[in-house]
């Protein structure tokens, strides 16, 4: 139980004392839809999201979405629309990437352990293959060779430092993504006598990142890495991924991240880049923060019971389709999602609930002892903030219960 | 990194000093199944913890498989001809069930928030229902009224108390599970009421316990309980499914639960249940601990990296299929399952290393830190005790890689 609040939800506004996305209530949405649960994105939101963001960016910073986040097609299909780029995570991903009809050559590609199939699909495609080990360098090559067009790579470099006050750290120490920065220029070597068509690097360190400041100081010293680096690179680079890490509030006392002073440390960035770094383009990298408030959790209550003094709603939803907000997806301590009642939100009777799903675990827990709108079976549990790693990152096959529908609104 | 040692995993001996399971090495077996990664579930060893555990059991016992653990069709299948009877968790799962040639009188259905769509299954399949709720039981009377089959019922009851050192509390406090024991006589006389086959109860505290006199403790109670709810009955009792809770281990430290005493114990819960509820079949339901010891994960070695004198084994598996085994299913902290290498596990060239996956997050990890085997590209990784709560309770899609292939042996 927590005292303190959500950062107040956006973008569902009430119609007639009903939640809607898009401008549909809710309720209508589940019929049309056929089923609960399922999840819905705004597409109108998706857009705003990315307006609000190129409105504090420099008009030079690319823009890429990361689909690992979400990578339902139509989803992928409206962002390659709005952004400039798209980031796969795998062979599987850059099929839908290239389905969505974005160009390859603003593809690109990172991921440990990619498998010799996955890098020549890469080849084939003509997308960018951001190496994150040495391994890498000499089945790219043979690729290129039997395919007869040269790789175009960059390369992950794991920096010496990580994104401070990050959710999850992805740089800095020993680890299993991106070559260790001391290791690049001998790595960069290799390239340039393999013939691989160098592009530049990708420097992330970190994701989920609530603090402007942490963002802006990594920003700063990913630029001045890739300076440094640049000096032992085969040919002038020619982009810059800065990775994302911008994140999204999602428990309680979590503020929203404020977007304007990295953007505006960002043009700083770029002049300096401009020229130290001519003719190199800088990418921001964004999953998360592009998609997650624009979707949101919708499940069934099936029972309302009362155990030993405490309400307990019984919903057809849970950890099988949403994980994360299970609080089993990374979460050390489970805290709770902004959570309430569809049709009841604009309610004053409320009441202390808990909101559990249909298996037989504890651990299927959305909502732990929440002051909800009281509710009733037939009524509709939203989980907001969940336009991210929902359906893709859950164990759908838990307990054989139906699969989560999914929509684009 | 632990210095506590894993308890011996036993059942998949070295074959030329490559491990083998149902007495195929492992290379052999990746080649026949024609992919990593895979789970492979050895049947032998299935059916010997069914024999070892009949052996101590009283033979008036019933054993049921939860095959929530491992829902694999070719597994339930095979489990089916060795237990008296099979526990089924959604309408999914008891199509399974069925379709494995289980009698229906021989299953039953447990599970909070049952749509009345499973319900109306339930009945007219003839299967046995964990009522978890007073809310199923006008269901239940409508679909016996509509099909012309009585619904057979069992209460599932929340007992006051709870099993003690359990990984997964069940019963005990306010619970979404079951009914509470204290509201039981009333719930009974409804279930008279409305004309319902009532057989019984099912009392069931929590799960992957390690401590024989825990679950000693907890099955005494259960039968106490039993006792005193039957005088509420409208029929004599039937059977009492005194649910499970048996764990095996998984972390250092961990010791192999001694089923010898919960034999001797149940032995004299049984005698005493002659007495006192005459006719009353008792029911062990397990799941984790049948088929959780007989199942290994086998991927493959894609990458050797090492990061600043760390070294990583990157494999083609990871969270997306093994969940528990990545730390991410429930554990507050994370522990390293029982891993090695394959075709070296006899190798006393070792070295300290951590095993992860190819998903781009730290999360992914399958072995953090252990001392292996040194290993290559190429080489297989096998997580042990991965028969039970793998494919099915992990988020296969995440980043889209290729399906788990699932094979028995």
């Amino acid at each position: 139980m927590s005292t303190t609040r959500h950062a107040p939800v956006e973008g569902f506004p009430l119609v007639d004392g009903e939640l809607s996305v898009g401008g549909i209530p809710l309720r209508r949405l589940a019929a049309r839809v056929g089923q609960t649960p399922f999840y819905a994105v705004d597409r109108s939101l998706l857009r705003s999201r990315v307006d609000a963001l190129r409105k504090v960016l420099p008009r030079e910073i690319s823009l890429h979405y990361a689909m690992k986040a979400n990578p339902m097609p139509a989803l992928v299909g409206f962002m390659a629309g709005l952004v400039d780029g798209l980031d796969v995570a795998s062979g599987g991903e850059l099929g839908v990437a290239l389905d969505a009809g974005m160009a390859p050559r603003n593809i690109s590609f990172a991921g440990p352990g990619k498998q010799d199939r996955e890098l020549e699909q890469a080849v084939a495609a003509g997308i960018l293959v951001n190496v994150e080990s040495e391994r890498e360098l000499p089945v790219l090559a043979a690729a290129s060779q039997r395919l007869g067009q040269p790789a175009r790579i960059a390369l992950r470099v794991n920096p010496g430092f990580e994104l401070k006050a990050s959710g999850m750290k992805m740089g800095g120490g020993p680890k299993q993504f991106g070559i260790d920065a001391e290791r690049v220029p001998q790595v960069l070597a290799e390239v340039g006598r393999l013939g691989l068509a160098f592009e530049g690097f990708h420097i992330f360190s970190g994701s989920q990142n609530l603090r402007q400041e942490s963002i802006c100081d990594a920003q700063s010293k990913a630029l001045a890495l890739a300076i440094e680096l640049a000096t032992h690179a085969p040919t002038p680079l020619r982009s810059l991924n800065l990775g994302g890490g911008f994140g999204i509030p999602y428990f309680p006392g979590e503020v929203r991240l404020d977007t304007a002073p990295i953007g505006a440390h960002l043009q700083s960035l770029s002049e300096a880049a401009k020229t130290s770094l001519p003719g190199a383009e800088l990418v921001l990298e964004l999953g998360r923060y592009l998609v997650g408030e624009a979707g949101v959790y919708v499940c069934r209550v099936v029972d309302r019971k009362v155990s030993r003094g405490e309400v307990f709603l019984v919903t057809d939803g849970g950890l099988h389709h949403h994980l994360s907000a299970s609080g089993n997806f990374g979460q050390v301590i489970r805290k709770n999602y902004p959570v309430t009642i569809v049709n009841r939100a604009g309610s004053d009777r409320t009441e202390t609930a808990s909101v559990v799903g249909p298996l037989c675990t504890p651990l299927d827990l959305l909502a732990d002892r929440m002051v909800l709108p009281a509710a009733e079976p037939g009524d509709l549990v939203v989980v907001f903030q969940s336009g991210a790693y929902g359906a893709s990152a859950s164990p759908a096959r838990f307990l054989s219960h139906p699969a989560v529908a999914e929509v684009l609104v």
